[in-house]
């Protein structure tokens, strides 16, 4: 019943699955639909991860003009975060599906293949987390390995190095900066109640933010500046590496992208280049190949 | 019916509650008791807290052979983490006791008043967290603002240091270090599979890396020595300015005290001086100086 005739038109799903929201999109029959439903990071909550993917595949084919019961002959490829964890993987792979097929991978392999289409290419994504991805040579991942611990760079990484510079300045123990107002205005807290505001906070909390820190270290502040040119510098340091491997350019992605341009070294600047195409439009790439053999379970990454 | 007559002699309960466990400390009437029960860190789970609490003291009670109703009649002083947060401190006294009295104050003045005795005096607390009290000058409390954005120094912070430095040597980004092969070897992991054991992690479980963390530092490992460093200059930063508050010597108590020793500098050394007594004390001299007006409601620390 889940597997559609050779006759009929094969319909792909794309889902592009992230803690704060995920996206669907479906295409076939000469028919295209998008579909926006709530997060779905298996790391964070399984559950809630998919019924956001069951929904927002409902929605796409809805916008699509395609009948609801055709969920069961959609061809789905999710590119979600944490997929790469063997725990979150084999939780994952046990759902009943709604759909005829649902290959898996991670967010960055999505958004490499939407940036590039498929060919060889390299990708960093700032954004909550941040990763790097380059598909030479068999392809190899950077970062991503999450919060607290990782992430140079992200969002949330600049969120945390930013409330504890303010807190060694409201003791005295660091140098005083503009980080503390600013953060106490973000988070309506005054002084230690910054610590209240902030408990049981998580990566998604830290990642909002950044846009505060980064307006900071763009007004001077020696603080915020160290911290923004030590996140950078670890993104150039992960773009050196995709250079040495053999690429000429590479993408930057994600929510913090535009913000950090300025940052960038000069001969990082003539190494970018524009992503063809959304992490969406990759995992339906990705549910394409995998349907049809390009990548195989055996050679591809999480298919 | 919850307050003794004046001729009665007043029992006293001492609460020394924390992330890991609970110790109550009886005293009155001739009689002296201890008793231990779960965690009771209000900041992270208020109802357990309570219960905890009250369990401790039954214990106390009856290891010091008196009656289980005389609960109601003890004069209780409890310190804990968390209290100096207005919601966690709103919420605890809220709380419904079955105590005569409950006077409340933070896990770092009863380490005080434990090791000081009630006189003038300056600790350093490193655990699972770290915090520094001054008593002069109407007193003086640095850091203890929580996980994971500071208590540098803290068995938590190594632990949260050692896993980023391991994670990027894993990804060839930073330097080699013989903490991630320590680090596997705790948590029974490998390589990315670090990721997956910590997800989720609390202050407690990166303060369980914190042995480990100091063992490579022992060893001489480069990363690790550069950890350890950061963390003892913090808390050295700390012990500096509470000589220049006019302390002559200070405590430094916290299971990671005696590991921290050989990193100190010479003229730090010479400053410390051995505890008179435990946190459950302090919180039992912390109940007598509430109920004798030594510490009145308005003057002192939480009362």
């Amino acid at each position: 019943m889940h597997t559609g005739m050779a006759t009929e038109p094969v319909l792909y799903l794309g889902i592009d699955g992230g803690g704060s929201k995920c996206r669907a999109r479906v295409t076939g029959a000469g028919r295209e639909g998008v579909g926006v439903a709530g997060p779905a990071n298996p790391f964070q909550n399984l559950t809630q991860s998919c019924e956001s993917i069951q929904q927002a595949a409902e929605l796409a084919l809805a916008d699509a003009g395609l009948p609801a019961d055709a969920l069961g002959k959609l061809v789905a490829g999710a590119g979600l975060a944490g997929v790469n964890i063997p725990s979150v993987r084999e939780q994952l792979l046990a759902w009943r599906h709604p759909f005829s097929a649902l290959y898996l991978t991670d967010d960055i392999q999505i958004a490499f293949l939407g940036a590039h289409g498929g060919e060889e290419g390299a990708v960093i994504v700032a954004g909550t987390g941040s990763v790097g991805y380059s598909s030479l040579n068999g392809g190899l991942s950077i970062g991503a390995h999450g919060f607290p611990f990782a992430d140079k760079g992200s969002g949330a990484w600049l969120g945390l190095k930013a409330l504890e510079a303010a807190l060694l300045a409201l003791d005295d123990l660091g140098p005083a900066t503009a980080l503390l107002p600013a953060l106490e205005e973000e988070l309506q807290a005054r002084g230690l109640d910054l610590v209240g505001a902030m408990a049981g906070a998580g990566q998604q909390d830290y990642g909002r933010l950044a846009p505060r820190v980064l307006a900071v270290a763009e007004a001077g502040d020696a603080v915020a500046v160290a911290i923004v040119r030590e996140g950078v510098d670890y993104l150039e340091q992960v773009a050196k590496r995709f250079l040495a491997r053999g690429h000429s350019h590479f993408c930057l992605l994600g929510g913090l992208a535009a913000r950090l341009l300025p940052w960038l070294e000069e001969k990082t600047l003539q190494c970018l280049q524009p992503p063809r195409g959304q992490a969406d439009e990759g995992a339906l790439l990705y549910a394409r190949q995998c349907h049809g053999g390009v990548i195989t379970r055996e050679s591809g990454r999480g298919c």
